[in-house]
């Protein structure tokens, strides 16, 4: 994979609340993040050559594709006919988003993109909604036979503990972890603590996995503008590079793996994204990865490298990944606490690093963090997406 | 727009026969294009750094997303966990993925790229495949009224008849050229030619728009293999260029339009693909373009520049778009007779543009065609995407 010619940065950033937002419709919901990031970016909207838009399934969810040109249209940039592009990762696409925009600016083509994720998951049932999030994941080959995306990762839980001695209550950590975190961010959609008993005794959605392992169902949208460095520094005082971009796929059905206690797609995109950053796991000061189920993030931090493998629980349970930890992980919340609009997690993975390197994560500020990363899966891991970002 | 810092070209070309492939599965028919188009570019799989993926709705019509890491799976890249990317843009979703992919190679990131566009559309009910298909265009603010996608046509067409005199056989008589010119092509859905009476007399569908003046509902796949000028160059003995490369979007309900006799889209993205080319419509050879409907194709030659504003249906019922004449368009059949796979679309019109630009098209070869354009546009025209292919 060679090098990009062009460097790009992100100049703004814009998010909604996450949760059961019934009175806010999805274009609306898009709208509000997409105007909050153009205003932090402080540039006029005829700067705009293109914009992205993130999105798992506005077909199932809202029975209507195309939703690149219905966003265009809502935010009024009609009259330049400026180009909508919407891709697809199952939850994995808010950071495919990025990932496509970054070509189109190191490409030549473009100086400055909106680029957006959103998910309006709460106006089905809660039934119909597990069903459209296991289309994520194989369908065909697994959600036919009864799997369900909870049940596919509590096979991992379960594998992982096995090879690795890793404990029912190192799982529960990360839930703790993540709430606890969650409750200093004013956008997520759990902003209250828990602790352990309650994660533990919680009523189980697939053994090992209880409630509170399994992300919540939530609508949502994040926004961002990315620019070339020049433009970025031209209207921006405080830049945040991205240096690092990779992305690695895997099987759509977990069967068809050689091993499922670790996804060859996160360390595929995340070697890289180190390899194109010049940096290796010892210098990320920050991170949010996906941990669509508790044990995802165990996996996602030993894929990563921040621990060796089989150390995941045990690093989360003793507080290794915590605020004050040796390497803080999901300081926004998480998946679990921030809540998880499919399409918009990974661009709000995004947006808690720039937040973290631009020292204005106020009650979940990480010291002196120069250097972050943003991990993003689909499904159970058939794509995976990572991107290292850095103070100018 | 800026200049792209790499050029690209394309190595090889393959797709499968559209039509109602109830036989062949939506992986398989992914499969058969791409293996098709890796042994045209003579190249071996190791080589391919990324994979592209065009498709409107596996969600609404196989109730799976995430079809990018089926397809890795079902190709076996999954050992090199190959990045795969899935982009949507209602019917222009092939164009797009060629454009996504143009934007990887021209940013440096990779060489190698297979491109492909699927779409299975033919194992639903017709009245469902409708529902689901008018989920390119504007669901909630026109569908839910009533509004059908050959009905929001059949208003064009009205308004041109109404505007520019065009007439009711001017109309028909692109459904007699398209069919005319799928009879020379193997892989067309309709390889039969019909005369003006069938069209005139066919059972009405929204008047004034027959059966044989809309697409059919079809399954199919097609693919080609993108590479870098130099990759290209070295495996390749007669590489065709992509020299020009425009997208532009509308709104997607045809109600907010100033204008329903032009696509402010089309227009868009042909000048940007005009201007990157470095050429002018009168430069043109050779074209495909997007005849979702009779209608749809006079306005997009008009749009393309080929013939002044109200000129389009005269153009065509005197013949200067057949394959003898001054710009022959749909050369393939068009979406009208080749069919309309949704998703490939797109990737099917740039291999017919590239079997051109080869003088490889046998029976339907348009003589010493040395520039093509194809223009794929979704839904309405809340998407268009323009590219311009020349002879190395």
């Amino acid at each position: 994979m060679g090098k990009l010619l062009r460097d790009v940065a992100i100049m703004g950033i814009g998010q909604t609340r996450f949760g059961e937002m019934w009175d806010l419709s999805f274009r609306i919901l898009g709208i509000q993040a997409g105007m909050k990031a153009i205003k932090d970016a402080n540039i006029e909207s005829k700067l705009i050559d293109s914009l992205y838009i993130g999105n798992m399934s506005s077909g199932l969810f809202m029975d209507q594709e195309h939703i690149s040109s219905m966003i265009i249209e809502e935010v009024g940039l009609t009259e330049a006919h400026v180009p909508a592009t919407r891709v697809e990762a199952a939850d994995a696409s808010g950071a495919l988003a990025l990932r496509q925009a970054i070509f189109e600016i190191a490409s030549g083509q473009s100086n400055v993109i909106v680029v957006g994720g959103a998910e309006k998951m709460t106006d089905v049932t809660s039934d119909v909604a597990s069903d459209f999030i296991m289309a994520g994941a194989d369908k065909a080959w697994e959600g036919l036979f009864g799997a369900s995306l909870p049940s596919l990762f509590a096979l991992m839980a379960r594998k992982h503990m096995h090879d690795f001695g890793t404990t029912r209550e190192q799982i529960a950590s990360v839930a703790v972890k993540n709430h606890a975190n969650g409750a200093r961010n004013p956008f997520a959609q759990f902003q209250k603590e828990i602790d352990l008993d309650t994660v533990l005794n919680a009523p189980k959605i697939a053994e090992p996995l209880g409630v509170f392992d399994c992300f919540p169902v939530s609508d949502g949208a994040a926004a961002l503008i990315l620019a070339d460095i020049d433009t970025a520094k031209e209207y921006c005082s405080e830049p945040i590079r991205i240096t690092g971009s990779g992305q690695g796929s895997d099987t759509l059905s977990i069967t068809n793996r050689s091993e499922i206690t670790m996804f060859g797609s996160t360390i595929k995109a995340s070697k890289q994204a180190y390899d194109m950053a010049g940096v290796s796991p010892s210098d990320i000061d920050v991170a949010e990865v996906h941990d669509s189920y508790t044990i995802a993030e165990i996996i996602a931090i030993e894929d990563l490298g921040f621990f060796p493998k089989g150390e995941g629980g045990r690093a989360v349970f003793e507080g290794e990944t915590s605020l004050e930890g040796s390497i803080p992980v999901n300081t926004s919340g998480g998946l679990k606490a921030r809540g998880h609009p499919f399409g918009a997690t990974g661009i709000a993975q995004i947006n808690e690093i720039v937040l973290q390197l631009r020292n204005k994560a106020s009650g979940r500020q990480v010291k002196d963090a120069r250097i972050g990363l943003a991990q993003n899966m689909g499904g159970t891991g058939g794509t995976s997406i990572v991107h290292i970002l850095e103070v100018d």
